[in-house]
């Protein structure tokens, strides 16, 4: 019997599973039997896109947000006729089917790995899923079957695969992975434990394995000891799971009696069907991407105001923030946002919207009209200078103006800012034209550690804890308090358990977390207690 | 008489330049009369690139340093049979000699472009160039002529352009252009004053104009008041120029009479050759890239230390601050350092060092042995955490110790670091391990303010007189002596006379500048007086 082995990773989605290992297998094997003529092969293919089309519409009707998104954008890449065209070219010229196919894919998708915007290598992966859906109905093997209740092991997954798949008991752990890819974010929306970045480790096919992605651990082979641990843990999370559940609508006070407010970040209007008001004291980050670089080109002002309307409705009367179209680094649109090097600190949040007022126009009147059905708030993203602020309200004085001649009913909100740019954080006192600031910890912890948070190989360097980010916000947090303003953190970091405490540790006491992260924060600011300030977490010069 | 029209753009190279505008010419207009077969083509070709190669041999021949550095590359790619044999496989197909060159270039020219690394992009001007020279020689044109004393207006302009035309009394002006371009490089090197991002305006061939590249102006068809201010400033500058040099060897003085040490930054061990040490109080920044990435691959110990070795006797005892390997980010090197997006954000100095041992220890075996031959003091580029010094310091011991055992003559230098991360600078007293601090304003300003220091989009935004980034200097600089240690800042700001007495206004008393550029910040330093702390400045929270 082996001993146990220990793989640690980087935590993607919280949770814990036991069971047998299930390595991945590479689908480059094909045991496709060609038709006898060229015709033959044609409708092959034909046939096997069908299959995968209807396959994918499956998945699309039981998935919802960004599951259904994603997958409608892989639906529509495969309705579009052009691979096909390309790979009965092939066809034409004697390839057997399965390899006109992949061969045509693969161009297609060295072109996507090649390009020098990141957005579009990313997608690269959504190319080799519909390659690998169509191979697979043309050689019969279908998904590959994963059993119930395993810990899947393999380099990557890609989002369909992830959607085929009943995960209930299973895990994922990721020899590559990224924590800000598409798998990541399904598995924690669907509550699924994930981690990634384990590396090249050798692990047997139908082991014995515990995944303790809190600790972002994976135990092969364990011993009674390790086992006796994890089931300790687990039962521990699920006790906080309990409790987060039982006490979801009642606010969060500390230890000491001190109230912590709890708001809930939002990518997407629809998602709050989903989510109970009485659970948050309201919306800390309403994200307003999700309007760009849609089938539908740049958005249009009414649909703005519908979905911003439909918020504050659902927020009735607590606070609600949204931030103003942050495009550019990792959140590229095509025909809008400009490509560059080094796009985290190129032409994005703020500054792009400056830069194209026409757009950001467009945004503002949506949001002055939408103002007048609830307690708004409008954040700016990507401040570095006080400048920018004051652009920014010129514009939105300049549409209040335009309306108010128009006679259409406006209101003027709050406007604060993200601090997330150095610049911010080090001189916060400068920017007192902003009615709030709210933290956004994981650009503010990539600027100032000067490592990108998408770089897998310097994950351990972009650390949210490291004291000169916590002196930064205990800055940032002192600045607002001794001027009356309110601060608050919609970054990563308040989602984390393990982050929680030592956020409070600085001083803060508004934080806004993903939906699925509501019950589980206020139990850990429930169990917190002010202690006496951490040596070396002081700003200190 | 058109009404005088003023240009603003960006300063690349300091100076004063009056004369008339030439515009660059589109080089795509071929006047060539063909061979009358493949073969007359094919020898038209290899004549044509005999005589490009002569011509550049005889560039090399004049020039010196980085100058011959870039020209010698190009002859390499030339002397290089590939685009020769590409071009005349298409002579064969029919097309002529003139079009077979330019496709077989240009199809390399896109690929260089559309390389996610930034490196081989900026090399395709290098490619460009060869092109445009041997289409010169094959058509006979030759090098487009640049009236003498002309204001040269183009997008951009090829090293080999500049470096074949005789710049006395003139000056550039690019469209494009970047401060940190090879010609930039080339113009700052021989005195040629230039400004780069004008933009595209409309500007008249042969126009009278005055270049102004301090306050980075162009002004055509100038009015009288303009000429005289012009004339004014131009003098003032000139007399700056003269006391310079005149006082060159001079130690600095402020005006209050508190001493300012200058210190020179190298990146190539010949560069002391043309310096006089009694000019300067030491090196305060020898970069070592240039010992990686040249023809022979990694650098060899013994290289090494001889490079340093050199330096360190040509300072007789002056300090020498060595900066380890700073490779990545814009300086990546093929097979060494690693292609990444967001590269400034990436795995670049110490971290690639620390990724390296192997390759790093050499370097450590070179600086200790050196370190018999004068005040050597070593330092670590893009420190963020305390770790990575302790890290550091524990290879040279080791390195130290196995020189010891094999009898070689070494020495313990200072270890000291850069402040150009955030979070250095935001509580430097954290990085106490460290001898000294050098504080490299570049990066310090790109990260401060998250903006890339090569987007030309946002030079504005990357201003190193934010008052974000001077406060955090003056941290700096209090937290330094606060501990009794060193404090100087080597990045192109102390070169800048503009912001000179911004730094000294910071408590900084170590600057290191560019070689050409110690007179000058001699003479502001001996201008200045200590003023009442500007309001602001200070660090606020």
């Amino acid at each position: 019997m082996p001993a146990s082995a220990r793989v640690k990773g980087r935590p993607a989605s919280p949770g814990y599973a036991e069971g047998r290992i299930h390595l991945a297998r590479d689908t480059h094997d094909s045991d496709y039997v060609p038709a006898s003529s060229a015709e033959g092969e044609t409708e092959a293919l034909q046939t096997a896109i069908a299959v995968a089309i209807s396959g994918l519409q499956a998945l699309v009707d039981s998935a919802a947000g960004d599951a259904a998104d994603i997958l409608e954008f892989q639906l529509a890449m495969l309705a579009d006729d052009t691979f096909f065209e390309v790979a009965s070219g092939k066809i034409g010229e004697g390839v057997q089917a399965d390899i006109a196919w992949r061969d045509a894919l693969d161009e297609e998708i060295a072109g996507y790995l090649a390009s020098d915007d990141e957005y579009f290598r990313a997608r690269s992966a959504d190319l080799t899923d519909i390659r690998d859906r169509v191979l697979g109905a043309l050689t019969g093997a279908g998904d590959a079957v994963i059993p119930a209740g395993s810990i899947y092991v393999g380099d990557d997954l890609t989002p369909s695969a992830f959607l085929s798949h009943d995960w209930r008991e299973g895990g994922i752990a990721l020899r590559r992975g990224s924590a800000t890819s598409h798998v990541s974010m399904l598995a924690r929306a669907a509550g699924v434990p994930a981690i990634i970045g384990i590396g090249a480790v050798g692990l047997e096919d139908g082991a014995s394995a515990l995944l303790d992605a809190e600790q972002a651990m994976l135990i092969a082979e364990p011993d009674a000891g390790e086992r006796a641990d994890f089931h300790a843990a687990h039962e521990r999370y699920l006790k906080t799971m309990r409790d987060a559940d039982r006490n979801a609508t009642q606010p969060a006070f500390t230890a000491d009696g001190e109230r912590v407010e709890v708001f809930v970040n939002i990518a997407d209007p629809s998602e709050v069907d989903a989510i109970d008001v009485a659970t948050v004291d309201g919306v800390g980050l309403m994200r307003t991407e999700f309007l760009f670089g849609g089938v539908h080109g740049l958005p249009d002002e009414d649909v703005q105001y519908m979905a911003y309307r439909k918020v504050l409705e659902w927020a009735a009367g607590k606070p609600v923030i949204i931030r103003t179209a942050d495009i550019g680094g990792d959140k590229p649109i095509e025909g809008y946002s400009i490509v560059e090097d080094n796009s985290f600190l190129g032409m994005r949040g703020i500054r792009l919207s400056l830069r194209r007022p026409a757009v950001f126009r467009q945004q503002i009147r949506a949001l002055l009209r939408a103002a007048c059905f609830g307690k708004l708030k409008v954040m700016l993203p990507m401040v570095s200078v006080p400048d920018e602020i004051d652009r920014a309200m010129a514009l939105f004085e300049e549409e209040a103006s335009l309306l108010e001649a128009d006679g259409v009913d406006h209101a003027m909100p709050d406007i604060g800012i993200m601090v997330e740019v150095p610049s911010v954080a080090v001189q916060p006192a400068r920017f007192s034209r902003a009615a709030f600031f709210s933290i956004g910890s994981n650009d503010l912890t990539q600027y100032v550690l000067a490592v990108s948070r998408d770089n897998a190989d310097l994950s351990e360097l972009a650390d949210p804890a490291d004291p000169s980010v916590l002196g930064l916000i205990e800055n940032i947090v002192d600045a607002a308090r001794a001027q009356d303003r309110e601060v608050s953190l919609c970054g990563d970091a308040a989602s984390d358990t393990r982050l929680v405490p030592l956020l409070l540790q600085t001083g803060l006491r508004k934080l806004s977390v993903a939906a699925s992260r509501i019950g589980v924060v206020k139990e850990v600011v429930r169990e917190w207690r002010k202690a006496d300030p951490a040596p070396g977490l002081r700003h200190t010069a």
